[in-house]
Formats: C-alpha cells, structure tokens, sequence
C-alpha cells in the first residue's frame, strides 16, 4: 500500500515515520510506498520504500504530483501550531484550512477512497470548557487554529458521508516531550517542564503547581494514529471525530513522577511564574470522559509514571539518565 | 452608509433589495450605495443607490472591485441550494464554501471590521434531530451544503473574535413561498404546496398531511436579516450564530390555513405521494425553541395564517384573489 504522511518532518510525524517503517505493515497490508511530504525533510535514514517530496503543502500542483500514482492511506498531521497561527493568520489560514481543503479535494478524486486519518486538536473546544466534560462536549474555538481544525473536521465528515474518503480525525491534546525550540506553540511550556527536570535544569513554570493539563507522549499519540488507520472500513457511520482519552494531570503529579524517575534534588529548580492567559488556555483543564473512544481502541499513556517514561526515552533530544 | 448584498437576484435576495431601498437607513444610517452581486441582474427599477455588479462569486477579482471602495455592511445570500450542491458537489464546494472564504478574507482587509450578517440554514443539523430541540442541539450535516454553511459559520466565528468583521449568522428554515421552478432546492415543495392551493391547481404533495416542517415567509426572513444587520456593535460575544424561531407546522395545519384563506374546495386537489427520503429530511422537524433568539428579537411568522399571508403576498408570481 501507499501511504502519504504530511508534516512527516514534525515531531509526531517523524516518531509516525520511524514507526511505520519498523512495523512494514498497516491492517495487514505491506507499506509498499512511504511519501513524506514537508517543508523540510532532513536525516531520514535512507529506505526503499521512503519517497521525499520537500515543498509546501499550499502547492496544490504539488499536491498533485505526490498524489499522481494513487494513495491508499493519509496521516494529515502538518500544521501551523496555534500560537504561530493566531500571530500570522493568513499563514494558519493557507496552511491550516485551504491545504486542508485542497488535499480533501484532490484525495475524494482518486479512483479509490482512501483512509485519510487527520490530527485534529482539542483547540477545536476553546476556552470555557464544562466542569465535567466528555466527547459530546460544544465546540467553541478561540484561536484560529481551532477554528480551522473544527473546519477541516466538518470536510472530513462529509467527503466521508459522500463515500469520497474514508475519514478519522483524532482530537489531540498537547504531545509532550517535544524539543525545545520556540515553535509557535503555546502548550510547549509541558515539554519544556519534562526537559529540564530530566535534565536537572532550572526552569520557571508558567502555570502553578495545581493547573490540571491533559498530557499524551508522541508514542502514545503514534499509537492512536496507527490504530486509526487500523480501523476497519467505515461505512456510513456519522461519527468519524474521536476526542482520544487523556491524562488529566496537574503540574504537581507530573513533578512527582518526574521525582520518581529522576529524583528529588530537580524540584528544587522549577520556580512558578503563572501566566493568567497561558493557565487559562492549558492549565484549567477539566476532567474528560471518553468511553466511546476507548470502546473504539484508542488510548492515553496509562498513569504519570508511564507518561514521563513514555515521553522522554522517545524525545530525541532529551539526556535521561 | 455602502451595504453589500451577494445573492442579490435570488429570492430571499430581491425582497432584501426592495426593503432597503424602501427603508432607506439601517440602524439610523442612511444607505447611500446598495451594491448587489449576482449572475444574474435584471428587472431592477432604477434607483440612483444601486449599483449592479454582474457575475460568479467565486471570482475573486471582482469580490475586490466590488469591495474596493469600502464596505459597511454585507448580507451574505448567495449560495447553491442543497439538492443542487449534493448533485454537483464541485460547484456547491467552489460557491458555497470557497467563495465564502474568499468574501470573508477580503472583508477582514478592510480598513473598518464591516458588518456580515449571512445566511446559513437549519442543514447544519442534519437529519437525526432531538424530540426536544433547542438552539444548543448538535450539528451532523447530512448534505455538503449543511456541511459548507456549518463551517462557514465557524469562520465567522473566528473572524468575529479576532475584531476582522462583526459577524451575525442566521440558521434559515425553508423560505416561502418560492416562484415554482426547478431551482435544486430540496423543500420546494413547501412552496409549491402554497402556490397550488392558492390557484385552486392539482398538486401530488412528497410528503405525508401529518409530516412537520420548520415555516417561515420571505417578509419574515427580510424582517430577521435586517434586524441583525441592527443589532448594537457585537463586541467579544461568543455567540454569533443564531437559529431563528420556526413556525413548526404539519401539511395538515398548513392546508387549515390555506382553506381559511382560499376556501376548502382546494382540499381536494392535493393529494399525497410521500416521498420516504424527502419526508426524513423535511417532514419530520420537531418542536424548536429559541429563547435566545428571541431574547435578541428574532421572530417567525406568528401563525399559520399569518404564515401563508406573508408569504403569498410578497411572492412575485402569485396570484392570490
């Protein structure tokens, strides 16, 4: 089969390539081709079945040719992260939305429809989350980039109604351990946390100790990616949006498993200086129910212990001991 | 004031134009340029407000002709019905999503955040409605069209929060009573049932004298669009998308009224051959409460003998005794 990862150079999509590889084979059938599609796409071991197209996802003739000798299964992860997005919104806009539109509507031309399985985020619900919330919850978006999810999710369902694509988008909190980098994305303060604590490093937490997050390793994100490829053919089902279960955890359980593994000495480098608008948007994060997901396979990391170990042996940057 | 209306030849469109012209202002601001975008222009009296700009909305050059001289105030109208958008999903995409996008992207450039009051429609919801529906039900689009107005809707949104425009959507029942012709609008029949009775002609109607349906006149959806091109500056709101309040009627009570206004000997002219598809989508619509529509002052027609008043009344091609 030939599968097509946009965004394959991101930190989720280069842990979803090295995965693929690994396994050769999706629902049983043999990863034949493996396109990776991105901006950049650099130190990627060299692989038969890899095929590198370096360019931008707004090239719809590129778009094109990626696409000219048919494809069976998408991962759609590229996008501008939120903050980056609301800060240049004509780039989330191209990138975010019209890409994502464009690559829908050139995927429901092929002959076949293919499995096109989208990395949609838990943006799409905006800020004044229910106290006690589960998979139906209202969807409110405030930033763009969660507009634009929210968007994308609502072509998804309906090329997937019409028979075009064979549609799953996964709702995904913030993946953690990412680098540390200035990316644009305004969750990073979580990887940078892990970081520096593995690291023995001082680091001021823009949150305090009891803002509740929701948390996911890219292992575990991987998982939930491939298991939504997995999935068997869905046919004329209405509900092809998932809100994947999640760690609900405060900054303080995290610092405890973090001392599990790493020791106690690394509190005493984490200082607080809360950001009311940073605590607002990731630090308020209620309880969340997702049993029908769960019914459908998909998973979190398990407890805080799993999550630290789960996210920092797979950071490629990270020193663990 | 320069007011802009897309759509401006369609039915909803036309009585819009009149109304204006007759109003002259809107929230106290005189309209010295009434703009109208459509394919089609004609039989417009000449009036020294008006100024016809002929062709696609999914021209994007002309959206900038047309806006180049700034804008105050946009009622977004046009728009491919949904039986038609479900047949030709190409055109409904280009027309109905991209050209939206499109409009609203240039309105956010603008100098001063216009006013844009759109058209949407109760599609968003698609077919597997609540017993008990509010203005909070969820939305399952079961037609692109629903699908293109619902992700219309949350650009809107989005636009609005960011201060680009000063957006208001409008959740549209089925508007009568239509000229009859073949216009790929799925609930023509509602208007084609008023027309019949009102000229004493035969008529096979699709669905059962007992299927509900949401009712509403074209004076009552002009009433609704100016009045939310009227409400005060919305400033931070969240909530811009408003369903409007429905006459919910049966075929049955429809027919009451037609016979109070036109006699009963046109009872027996309408037969019923209902169509099981045609009944799930527009026969079966529920109770529907709006408070905070109305809360907002939105209205529908009343009763269903105001109902068949207004909308035989104002439609261009009855001939009402």
């Amino acid at each position: 089969m030939r599968v097509l990862i946009t965004g394959a150079n991101g930190f989720v999509g280069r842990q979803l390539v090295l995965r693929l590889l690994e396994r050769s084979a999706i629902a049983s059938r043999r990863i034949s081709h493996l396109l990776l599609l991105d901006a950049q796409l650099e130190g990627f071991a060299h692989d038969s079945r890899l095929r590198l197209h370096k360019g931008s996802i707004t090239d719809a003739a590129l778009i094109r040719r990626v696409l000219a000798d048919g494809i069976d299964l998408v991962f759609h992860l590229v996008s501008v992260p939120g903050g980056a997005a609301e800060q240049d919104y004509g780039l989330g806009y191209q990138v975010n939305l019209l890409a994502s539109l464009e690559l829908f509507d050139q995927l429901r031309q092929q002959a076949r429809p293919p499995v096109l399985v989208y990395a949609s985020s838990v943006a799409v619900y905006g800020a004044a989350l229910p106290a006690r919330m589960d998979e139906s919850a209202p969807t409110y978006p405030q930033l763009s980039y969660g507009a634009h999810k929210l968007m994308v999710e609502t072509a998804l369902c309906d090329l997937a109604r019409r028979g075009e694509v064979d549609g799953r988008a996964l709702r995904l909190p913030g993946i953690v351990a990412r680098p540390r980098q200035a990316n644009g994305l305004r969750s990073a303060f979580m990887s940078d946390l892990l970081h520096a604590y593995a690291r023995g490093q001082a680091y001021a937490c823009p949150v305090a100790p009891e803002a509740t997050a929701w948390w996911m390793s890219a292992l575990c994100c991987v998982n939930n990616l491939i298991h939504a490829a997995e999935l068997p053919a869905q046919h004329g089902t209405t509900e092809r949006v998932w809100q994947l279960p999640v760690l609900r955890l405060s900054i303080a359980e995290i610092l405890d498993a973090l001392a599990n593994r790493f020791g106690d000495a690394g509190r005493a480098q984490i200082s607080f200086e809360p950001d009311a608008h940073l605590q607002s948007l990731f630090g308020a994060m209620p309880m969340l129910k997702a049993p029908r997901a769960r019914a459908a396979g998909f998973c979190h990391d398990g407890n805080a212990n799993a999550l630290v170990r789960n996210a920092l042996n797979l950071s490629a940057g990270s020193k663990t001991p």
